[in-house]
């Protein structure tokens, strides 16, 4: 899916909400465990409830890793259950030596490898740009970069602040791999835990997309995030997990789980109007 | 397997060679494709060929989710197949938010969960402490941090030389991971095409192992690393995948891996020798 396309189904669906699949055995409903693969039929039904008011997923490769074989089939299952008209993002944060980055590529973006073609990846800067290109050689595929994260370790090295007033890291990640492409396949990763720190990143990054994780659980807001990060284009993906996939553990998850969707999308369709982007 | 367990290893096989895992379907010897799973045949006659040989083992995890869920199969299978006097890498560059990386802690090392049980498992460092931390819960199992790699992207961020005269990011990296853990669970990824840095490394992390890649194909030299590098329990593990992996392409492609592999065990047996290691 290309940037034009991503902003048209925003501007459809009125929502720039993306859903992260992050899905954990304790916790699901306990009529799903007669099923063969019920993490499976967990994502189904969440995805059949809420795929006309969000416009992507983001299944976090962790969740399924952990449980070997039979997890990275689940995400595979996952994957082929996604409509067409969502964005799809593979959150796995990898990245590595160039020929071993291509073979993540290859993982994430090329179904006759993989059995998966997911739009975008996520990727960690820390190895450079021979690192984060073999991703980009894929049309239409976008690399997600990590520049500010939502976690309380993002102080450690992403905004160390430094004795001279140079760029913190965070800041160099995003200068320096503007070089690498341009908005129409660059996204990055900026937690709503920080809300302060989009104005800079606008600044720096006016035009690309920004994925927002951190809205709910982890306790950023959607208005502080939308205040600096929208752009002419929405510019936005608003992760929500926890909050919608746990909205309830009985049978009526499903139904729930649209509920909080909903109220997210309701919230983005005034955001939206506000700023005369629909 | 403990940090003292390991120096033991190294001075009974009078080794500190760790041999990557790296397969690739297209550079398989033509004879193992009629096998079911011809990367897993590869990799067990690989192991079966050196294990006496080198003190650890290093699949990177690329190589093996590209091929999807069979490729997670073979990893699953391999790593059952590893001797149990090999210390054991799961080279995934992984890091996430605390209970995301805990997840990927449980992939990696419990056996329970995933099917797998790794000594160690390679993690990138951009996301800081709290994406770090989830792995060390786990007894006499190891993070290898990504420091200093051995690949032409590690300008960009690594060892960018900032204005004023403070530390470079590969620098606070190894510094401040010092107040997460100590050289009993923790060692440093340093690519041995950076020999130069081998001696400001040493002076940073004394105490700690260092997993050196890029000796071979990618043109490191065993005896520039070693000089700076060597501690008083050796304090490297020199990975060498292609130039073992691939010596042949043949029927006696094990023969001639272990040829390779035994000239750096003699190679290595002569440095430790000369640093009264053995």
């Amino acid at each position: 899916m290309n940037k034009q396309q991503l902003f048209e189904q925003i501007q459809r669906k009125k929502s720039f909400l993306c859903v992260g699949l992050d899905p954990v055995m304790d916790k699901l409903p306990k009529h799903l465990l007669k099923y063969n693969d019920p993490i499976l039929e967990f994502n189904k039904q969440l995805i059949d409830a809420t795929h006309d008011l969000c416009v992507a997923y983001k299944p976090n490769t962790a969740f399924y890793e952990t449980r070997g074989v039979k997890g990275w089939d689940t995400l595979v299952k996952t994957w082929a259950h996604f409509p067409k008209d969502v964005f799809t993002i593979a959150d796995a944060k990898r990245g590595d030596i160039g020929n071993t980055s291509a073979m993540y590529a290859e993982a994430f973006f090329k179904e006759e490898s993989s059995g998966m073609s997911f739009d975008s990846v996520t990727v960690a800067p820390y190895m450079g740009k021979d690192s984060v290109t073999p991703f980009l050689t894929y049309q239409d595929k976008w690399v997600i970069l990590l520049a500010l994260t939502s976690n309380e370790g993002s102080k450690d090295f992403q905004t160390k602040q430094s004795e001279s007033e140079e760029q913190k890291l965070y800041e160099q990640v995003i200068s320096t791999s503007q070089q690498w492409s341009d908005s129409n396949q660059m996204m990055y990763v900026v937690g709503a835990t920080k809300p302060e720190e989009f104005q800079n990143i606008r600044r720096l990054a006016p035009d690309h997309f920004l994925l927002v994780p951190g809205v709910g659980a982890q306790g950023g807001s959607l208005s502080a995030v939308c205040e600096y990060g929208l752009n002419s284009e929405c510019g936005l993906l608003v992760n929500s997990a926890r909050s919608i996939i746990y909205a309830s553990s009985g049978e009526d998850f499903a139904e729930k789980a649209r509920e909080e969707a909903l109220a997210l999308q309701q919230e983005m369709e005034q955001i939206l109007k506000a700023a005369n982007l629909i």
